[in-house]
Parts: structure tokens; sequence; C-alpha cells
């Protein structure tokens, strides 16, 4: 390969390098959810979108592509034609993001994958565990690079909360306590909107709603902070709200390894709560807690010290690492979007050095990968294993 | 009964009134709370400490008796002759406050109820459930006044919360959460403390400890604010730091009347929460949260509308019947004590009724009552059951 | 003198000692400020309210002393007569506490220290500079022990921020900001209440009325906290809300020892604000900040490192010195009645001394002096002479 | 014209439309602001930034072009070279963002005005009051679009404060303070920076330094949403921490239309602030309170009732004409790169309709503009008089 998109050398405890170009960014899929990531695309000025499948209705597949000022020929009204054509193409696209409704996550990303394309997908990554076995072996297979959209992971206090646990300055983690609550469900006819119908399909989003939308993010957050996996849980679905098909609310006790007990709780029934993913870890030395409604501060405790709390920014509190994914100074707000532009900064350079063919640490990149999003539909289907035998617990 | 207490005419609706004279309180147990709850009594200025047993050694027990500027011929050193001596005393004591460890509450609380004396008792009512199902005969066959330390109750912001939920303005309730989180046990000697030792040894402090000291406290307040029971359960024990005979933190999930779910949790090893007690419920039109660290602030939410913050204090949202609570401007703080003291001054309030044979309205004073605190027994006793069986669910 | 009321040893750096009887106060003037300093004389159970001249027409002076449970016999109707009579009665008052409109602060005050009797007397201390020269002779003849009611010194955390400041451990001061937000005069009958309506009468308030009444809490605190006199002020006074005889508001830029300079502001007029007290101070190597809508925490900030929360309590960054005004765990509120308990505690600390004729360490007893009360009345005096000069430059 | 860039009929109830083509956007100055407003004009993919003068440098100005993907032949080392050549271009520049040091933003907007080119300026908008008038009436004669930095106006709180000033729902405003504490400049080294040193250099930052930086944003918010002009001020200079040429702290009072008093407030060595920049307004019937370092909510208080909070996001008392800024649902954090994302869509509907000649509603869009980046140079020039005046009132 000729071009080269990395520099020469890199110097990984510097800020992220520039790329020699843009990457060529796909969509499919063509939501809100969609509009949002390819906001923090841009804004990363590491990509540019350029084609998609936002409509399996062609007239609609095109006008939707133009008001995203996309090439005519590169709206497609099939993922699958998308992903032989673009593969072809000299300037076809780097990779592509899934953001469809889950049911498709895992035939999109196989044809992507397939056709020797990158892939960024929203979670839950897919609705069987099968199929998540299934691309995390054709990823191996492919070489290529796969993210998975646990943006939650890319705010910069979270991954400063992550680098003190793994200094161990809270010491031995010896509980784990995560919640996600909204409220945009609490209106009865709520659900019965175009953009939420779906969610409540099980045929399409899969055998849950409030878990494998939100719940999965909260399971997400608390192993990436405390560095420890999931092993077990005992899950009860409830329906709190007007009666739907999938259940609105989920509460649940946790066993993480180190059998380190914990609990989970997501609902979109608790008015006043919209973005309420709240974390917190104790230890034996300290504890963490954060909020994504005021995430840009970490609170930091260490027993018998007054409490801390640290900022996103530089310095003050804020390591070097942090720092690379910190764009404007303390108290100059970032926000949800910034983060999506962390995951796809990190992407960026994970495709550029797969195009590169350059070896990285490790530790350099960590942007939420396949998987991540494999656990995260064990974790699902475990979630309904439990619900279904009254509560029992279930291995992951 | 020549003396008469309260005025001659009363109205409900508006502060409570003067008494005649000052309530004679006598005090069993000499540990800190009791301290607390004596510094609340005397700032109502409706009550005068009198008379105690303050220890089991009569030396000492006249000394802690002095500094509380006792008699020293009513500085005892038994509870059984202080309720005797006491009940023939012509100024003797109108009332007492159990405060001993756990397992002395009902000996001691018998002792009064059987010698006519009126009682205020800390919770755990007893360790027992057929000790705290006597004590509910026997305040109704002595026709005394029977109040349990459920103090929390009596934040004004709580009277106000209750008030809110009764009148519907959150609509049904759908779930229910509650917490209590502390710290004070993180370092791994914590435990060795002489103040501490008792609450983990099983003979002292019944079969829990972090569920008997603090869970109590939470389920209490979920019933008190929601007007709804608990009835069922599921519990789990953990000791999450250093090894000791009785759980440290409890996870469960819970049940209320119409079949209303929740979740409560407390802990004693969640470094920087102190009065981490935090209430959380949410309803068809609307929620409400309440943190005791921040306990002079309610958040009252309707969905659609902007949130909403209630202060403590006159109007702005306070209604009459809890400004029958308040002595100090909004933004001119209260605390704990004064929570005490709003259950002291209700408590004075019954007792006064009582020995002026005046009937009051059902809906007058809300100061926690014998019944309460034999819920909070079988509370306790349920989430032994079930934690025994592996956490399934059990009846209340 | 036989009685010793200090025990016979002191250890300055333990908790303050008990004293070997409740001291009897006095009180003079009847409003809702004596009763929240009887309640918190009463929370310290230092101190017996036995007497006062709580109105100026008999009747209801033995009225309002019966609520009280005072001996009709010491109820008075002349602060004058009651100064005499209780400087003879062997059980007569061991201080009184004087919470009368402001002008008649100076003749009461010296009406019992000329009787031989400590004050503790409202702020502002005088409504004449010369009035408040008197009283600081005549403390100063009598060797009386003389108290001034700036009881927002008395916060503990306001105590920890003095003490971070002393220890150098904000650098040098470089500003100082400091405000009094309240709202309850917004609507334009606020003023004709009658509890309110002397506070804008020249001829009882006094030359102004917003400055001397919260003014001058601000600037007392900021000085306490600093340690720095404040020099120099230039002021305008602002008649916001409905046309009124006396400032509601004033603004001021300020000047303290080391050429430090400042702003004060103080209004009755800012909606949402109740208790709206605020300090900041910055130095070259850290900073302070402090609500006493929020005055159970304290904002500390090094430069460079994460931010930090102090909460009262027992240790996690409280010190010993703090903890002597600490009643209740972290997270266990306390609020304004415990600070003036803890001026009254000092007070009586002081009290006790004196009669002991026992020798202080000069930094035991922090609690308002009288030299503070007329510091303060000369900062009045000061921004009534800027201001009619159109806001220049006055010293203090 | 043949090119139609906004739609045929335009809603103006609606979300802004979509536009034909993405506007092309020159960068005049390089440094930080100006990738920050790069990214957000990106962001709103309304723009694609095409041509630079990121340097006076040939070498570094084309180098710093290749990190923005400019074509080579873009990247000028001379605004005015880059004026003319941009003008003649048919791919010519839409407009202009001009980020250079304080003296260059008047030679540079003169440059592209009359070169035909819309621009989009930093403030202050220039060094002297003359230069801004000769912008204002440049700006009327040439027809062009001209938007100003002051981008604190286009969070969607401030937006929605504004909305509420306006419908009379705070009653008559009585006063209005603002403040913008910052802490960067603490340490004594901290104006040895090169990106810091043009700022205390008369020569470049023009008359003043923190006043002109961080105070003129204060004083363009006040009159933003309050909706009056700030006619006078009296104002002190202050030098804070180490020695330098340029004022690093001002206080001053201000008084608006109709009388307002108020203060103003800034500062960059205020340990433990680094985005507090607060306003608050209070008014005869209520209160607003908002805070750039908590910049999604918006503090409403109507006296009398609850206090309230407003978060950015769709309803929950958020109006449509606010929602038209929102992005990303309640909860899900937006922050300072959005704020200037707003201004960018708000400037990009100006410049289409400017060019498809369509004439908008007055109030359809509120970004600052050339008369209100004029006022902030005069309010420049005022406090520096006043200061040199020893801190007189002077008119504005």
């Amino acid at each position: 390969m000729t071009e080269r998109l990395l520099p020469e050398t890199l110097d990984f405890n510097r800020p992220f390098p520039a790329l020699s170009r843009r990457l060529r960014l796909g969509v499919v899929g063509g939501g809100r959810i969609s509009a949002t990531q390819a906001t923090a695309a841009r804004m990363t000025d590491r990509w540019e979108v350029v084609a998609g499948a936002l409509s399996s209705d062609p007239e609609r597949a095109k006008a939707r592509g133009a008001e995203w000022f996309m090439d005519p020929d590169r709206c497609y009204a099939s993922f699958i034609e998308m992903a032989q054509v673009e593969a072809t193409r000299p300037d076809g696209v780097d990779a592509v993001m899934i953001t469809t409704p889950n049911n498709l996550h895992f035939p999109a990303a196989k044809a992507f994958l397939e056709a020797g394309i990158d892939v960024i997908c929203d979670k839950p990554l897919t609705n069987e565990v099968d199929e998540a076995t299934a691309l995390i072996d054709l990823t191996a297979q492919t070489g290529r690079v796969f993210g998975v959209g646990y943006v939650m992971s890319c705010f910069p206090m979270i991954r400063q909360a992550r680098e003190i646990v793994a200094e161990g300055r809270i010491g031995n983690i010896n509980q784990i306590h995560v919640e996600f609550l909204q409220d945009w469900m609490t209106p009865d006819d709520a659900a019965d909107a175009p953009h939420v119908k779906w969610r409540l399909d099980p045929k399409i989003s899969g055998p849950t709603s409030c878990v494998g939308d939100i719940g999965t993010h909260a399971a997400h957050l608390a192993s990436f902070v405390s560095g420890l996996g999931m092993t077990d849980l005992r899950a009860e679905f409830h329906v709190c709200g007007a009666p739907k098909p999938l259940e609105d609310t989920v509460f649940m006790f946790t066993r993480f390894q180190n059998d380190v007990p914990g609990t989970l709780m997501a609902t979109r029934l608790a008015p006043g709560n919209r973005g309420g993913l709240r974390l917190r870890i104790y230890g034996s030395e300290g504890g963490l807690e954060w909020d994504l409604e005021n995430a840009e501060q970490l609170k930091f405790y260490r027993f018998g010290e007054a409490d801390r709390v640290i900022s996103r920014g530089h310095g003050h509190g804020v390591s070097t690492v942090t720092e690379r994914l910190v764009r404007t100074g303390r108290g100059f707000s970032e926000g949800f979007i910034e983060a999506w532009a962390n995951l796809y900064t990190e992407f960026a350079m994970a495709v550029a050095a797969r195009r590169d063919e350059v070896a990285l640490p490790d530790d350099w990149l960590s942007f939420p990968k396949v998987a991540e999003g494999a656990a995260g539909v064990q974790f699902i289907a475990a979630s309904v294993r439990s619900n279904e035998k009254g509560g029992e617990w279930v291995a992951i």
C-alpha cells in the first residue's frame, strides 16, 4: 500500500496524531442516533460521511442522502448492495456505521466485514448470542476493526475513573452499583411514537427492550471502569407503566470477578431523570461516583481525606492519558457528541493503523470493541434467562 | 387529673400549642444517640430531662447523670428500678426515651409501659417479632403512647413529600427506590471500636447489623412517604469489608401494596457517603427525590414541566401542615437534631393529650408509632429468612 | 468565690468542658431571633433561660414569659429594672441576651454591663459609632464578657476556612468577595409587616437597613475568615423594590489590610435567594468558597490539584479544633440553630472563666466580641458616608 | 442569482432549514479558538472550511492548512491577499472567521467586507471605538452579514432565559449581576506562555486585558438576556497576581436602561473557577440564574412558588424557539462547542438569506451582530476612562 495514513513515527504518549487524509465513512440506518454519530464524526475532522443506506425505499434513501450532501450514486437502498459497491470503488468507504434497528445489526455487520470494510456498530451488538460469537470470529478472520457503540466509556471522566481504579487508588473494590434512569416513556402513549414502536417489538428489538437499550450501557460501564467482568446476575423485569410487550424496567443483583457484588437498575419511567446513568464503585480505600447528567465531573473519595472532584480539562487531577480526549478548557463544557467524537477518533486511529499495517500498544485505544459487544449480548441473554426463572442467579 | 397540659381549645390547623408545663423525660441508655435525642428534647422547650438509667454500674450511672444535671436520686443503675420508682414519684417522668443496645429495647419498654409511663424507643423496636407483637398488645392494653425512633420521617421535606403523594400529584406510584449508604466501617479495624462492637454481636444487635441499623430506616421512609406498606422482599446479605459475624451490606428487591416494585440497598462501606439515605418515588405523572445529605430540599418533578425544588421554610411550595415543623426561615438551615426535635414535639402533643384525655384527629400527629416499629421488626426478620433461602421472595 | 464552674484542670485541645451547673440567661427583647437564640442556648445544656424583659407592656411581658416557663417575678417590663433586680438576686442571671430593635442595644447593654452582668448583644452593636466606642470602654472597665451576634462565624466550616487561611494553604490572599442575598422583601407590601416596619425606620434601625442587617454579617465574615481588617470602602445604596425610607440593596468595593481588594453586595430583593450569604477568598495558591445555603460544606481549591470539598463532621479534612463545634456525624446535618449554640457554648466558657478568674489562651474562644461589634458599626457608618458622597472611597 | 440556498418556502416556527449546499468558510488566525470554531462549524454540516490565513509565514501557513486538509493554493500568508483572491474564485469562501489577536480584527474585517465577503469576528470587535464605528458603517454600506463571537448568547438556556424575561415572567427587572471568574493566570509565570503574552501587550490586546477578553462576555450576556442596554459604569482595574502591564481583574458598578443597577466582576485569579461566567437577574416577580459551568440548566424563580430548574432539551419548560438550538435529548449533554455551532448555524441562515435576497423576520436569528460588537468596544473604552478617573461614573 503506497498511501500512508499515520505519521511515520508515533509517540503514544502524545495527543492522537493527524492523518494524511480524512477517512471515508458510510452510514447504515438513518435514525436520530446516526445523525448524532455523523455529527460527532464530522467534528473530529478525521472522517467525512460519503455514502449511506439510509432507507430501504430508494426514493427516500436518495432524499435522506441529499440532506447529508451525499453523491446520489452512493445513496443505497440496501446495505448488501452498499457493501459490495463500496468495496470496489477506489474511493470506497473506509468504515461503516451501523445504526439500524437491532435485528439488522448482525446481517449488516456481517456484510461489511465480509466486504473487507471496518465496522462501528450500535449496541446491542446482535439479538442472539450466536450472532455475536459469529461476529467475533468474523472479525478475527477478516482482521477488520470492529467498534461498538458503548459511547459512555468515551467520556473523559470515565477514562479518568478507570485509570484511578487501575492504579489502586480506591483499594480493592468491594461493590459496584450502576443504574440508568430515564423518564421519556412515562406518558401512557409514549410507546406509540414511530421511532419508539420497534423498541417494544421482540422481533426487532430482540428479547428485551429496556435491558438491551440502556441496561447494557450500565453493565458495560461497570466493567469498563472497574476492570472486572460481570460473571453472574439475577434479574427481574417489570412493566411499570402502560402495558407493553417487553419490559420497561429491570432490577438486578450482579456479581463480578473476585466475587464482587453489585446492583444494576434501569427504567424509562422515572420522572425527573433523563440521562440518569450513574456509576458508583466503592473499595477498601476509596470510592468513585459519576453521573451522565453531570458528566464533566468525577467524584473521587479517599477514606479519611476531604472529598475530591476532578473536572474534565487539563491537569488539576486529569492525567495526560485522559487529556488526549479533551478539546476545550475546564469549565468550557463538552458533552455527549464529544464523547461520540472520542469514539470516532480512537476508531480512526485503529482503522488507520490497520491500513498502514502498524502494530499498536494494547492499551493505546480503549474504544469498545466486538468482544465487549458480545459480552453485552450475553449479559442481555442472561438477564432474560434469570427473569424467566423468577429471578434466579444465572451465569453470564 | 386536675392538671391540664393542653390549651382548652385546640386548633389543629395552627402551630402546635404551648403546654402548661415542660414534660419530664427519663433516659434509658447513655450512648451517643441518647445525647442527640436529649439535645433535641431540650431544644423543643417542651421537655426537661430529669432522670436516667445511663449505666448498669451505679457509680457510673451517677457520674453520667451529673453531667446531665440530674438529681443523684434519679440516676438509676437499673431501668426496672427506674420504672418502679419514677412511676410513684409525684414528679415522676412523663415519658422515657429508650436508647439501649437493641436486645434491651423490649424489656425496658415493657417495664415502663407496665409502670404506666409513655415510651419513645429506638429502632429496631425489638430483636424478635414476638416481642414486637407483645409491645403492640401492651401499648393497646395500657393505653400508653409509644413512639419509635424512625426520625427520618420527621424531616419537614419528608412530610411535604408524603403530602404531595397523598394529593396524587405524582399520579399512581410505579416504583420506589431507597438506599442508605455510609462509609464509617470502611477501615478494617472500624468494627473494633467499643461503641461499634455490639452492633456486630448477634446476641445484642439481633439477627442483622446493617439491616436493623440503617436498612430499616430506608424501609420505613419508603412506606411513610408512599403510603404503601411493603409486602414482600428478597434480600442478599454481604460482608464487603473485613470479615465480621453479621452483614455490613444488603441488597433487596421489594414489593409494596398495589404490587408496586422497588429496590432497597444499605451498606456502611461506601466511601464518600455518610448520611446517604436517599428516597426516590416515581409515578405516572411525576416523581420525588430526597437525600438526607441535602435534607432541606425536596426535588419534585411533574412530567412535562420544569423541575421543581421545594426548600424547607415557609411558603414557596411548603404547605401549612409542614410549616408546623419549621423553626427558621428558608436558607437558615435546620438539621438532624431538629428532626428529632420534631419527633419530640409531636410525641409531647400525644403524651399531653393522653394525660388530658383529649381525643386527637388521626392525621394530626405523624410521628412513628409502635405499629411502625413492629413492621420494621418484621421487615428485618423477613430479610433474614430471604437471605437464608438464597434470596428467595418472602412475605413480610 | 467558692463556686467553681470550670473543671480544676483544663485541656484546651479537647472538647469544651462540662460546667458544674447550667448558667442562667436573661432575655431582653421578645422577637423571633430571641426565640432562635434561646432554643440554641437550651440546646447546649449549658444555659437555662430564667428571666426576661420581653415587652414594655407588663401584662404582655408576663404572658410572653409564661410561654417560656419563666417565674412571673422575673418577667420585667423594663430592662433597667431587670438589670437592677437580677444583679442583686443570689440566683440572678449570669448573662443577658439583647435582641431588641437596634436603637435599644446601647442602653440595654450599658445597663447590664454597669450592673456587672455579661452581655451577648445582637448586631449592629449600636446605631452610633460613639455608642459602640463607649461599650468597648465599658466592657474594659467592668471586665465583663461581651459577645456579639455575628453568628455566621460560628459555623464549623467557617472556622475550618479560617484555619486554612491562617495556615497559608491558599497562599497570599489576592481578593475577597462576599455577598448576602435574600428575597423576602420582593413583594411590594413586604415592608408593611409589623416585624419589618421598624427595620425601615431610621430612628430605630439606624442610618441603614440592609447594610446594618445583613451587609454587616457579610463584612464580618470576610474579615473573620481572611484575618484581614477592612480598611476602606466605596458604597452605593439602592432602593430596588417599592419606595422605602432606607436602602434595600447595597453594592460596595472594599479594601482590606495589605491592600487586598474585594467586593460586597447585599440585597433583600433577589428572588430565589434566602440565606444567600456567600464568601469567596482567592489567594496565590488556592481558594475557599462557602455558602450559607449549603453551610455544611466548604469548597477548598489548591491550584493544580483536584477540587476539594470538606464536610462538617469528624476527620476527612476537618481539624480537631473545628471538631469542638461538631455534634453529629458527617451527613447528619446541623444548621443555623447549632451555629448559635456554638456561639452560646463559647460564650459560656468565657463567662465561666471570668467567674472562676481563670485566664484563657487568646485563641481558644473565637466567638465575636465587642471589638468586632464596634468594627461593624464603623463599617456601617463608613458605608453611609461613602454613599452620601456619591460612592467615594472612605476610610472605615 | 441562479443558485438558491434556502428552501423556496420557509416556516420560521420550525427547525432551521437545510441549505442546498455546504457554505464555504475561510479562517483568519490559527490559534486555539479558531480550531474550536472550525470544529463547531463542521459539526453543523452547514459549513466546510476551505481556505485560511493561518500564519504570516508562508511555509507555516501551508503546513497549518494541510492539517486542516486545505488546498495549498488556498493557504494564504496574508489576509489581504486572501480576501482579494477568494473574492474572485468561483468557489470562493462564502464567509470568513477572524480569530487573530485583537489588533488585527479591524483590518481583517475591513478587508473582507470590502471584498464582499461575510464576516464572523472574534470579540473584542476592535481595539478602538472609531474602528468599531467604521465597521458598523461598512457593514451597512456593503450589506454584508457580520457576526461577532459573543458565543455565550448561543447557549440554549441563555436563549430560554431571554425569552422568560421578554415574556415578563420575572416582572420588572430590579438588578443585574454578572461575573466571569477564571483561575488560569494564578501561577506567577502564567503570563509568560506564548499564547498568553500578547493578551497583556497593550499594542496587541488593546487598552485592557481581562475586560476585553472576558469582562466583555459578561457585559454582553447581561444585556442580551435582560434586553436592557448598559448605559453607565464605574470600574476599577486591579493586578491581583504577579505584576503585569494590564489589569487581570476588574470590579464594576453598572447601570442599565430604566436605571436598573448592577455589578460586574471579572478576574483570572480565582482558584477553583474556570468557566465561572455567572448571570443573575432579579425582578419584581422572580429571578433567573445561569452559570457557564452548569450551562445545561437554568434556574428560574417565581416569588412564592417552588424553585424551578429548566434543563436544555425538548419540552419540560423549554420553548419551541429554544428547541431550534437543541441537538440531543435532556440529560445527554451539549457544551461549549455546540454553542459555537449554534452561532454558526444562525450565521449560515443569515448568509444564505443574504445570497438568496430573502428578507427574514427581525427576531428569527439572535446571533450577536456588529452593533453588539461595537457596544462591547464602547463598554471596554468606558471602563478604561472610568478606571483612569479613579472609578468615576462614566456614560458608555
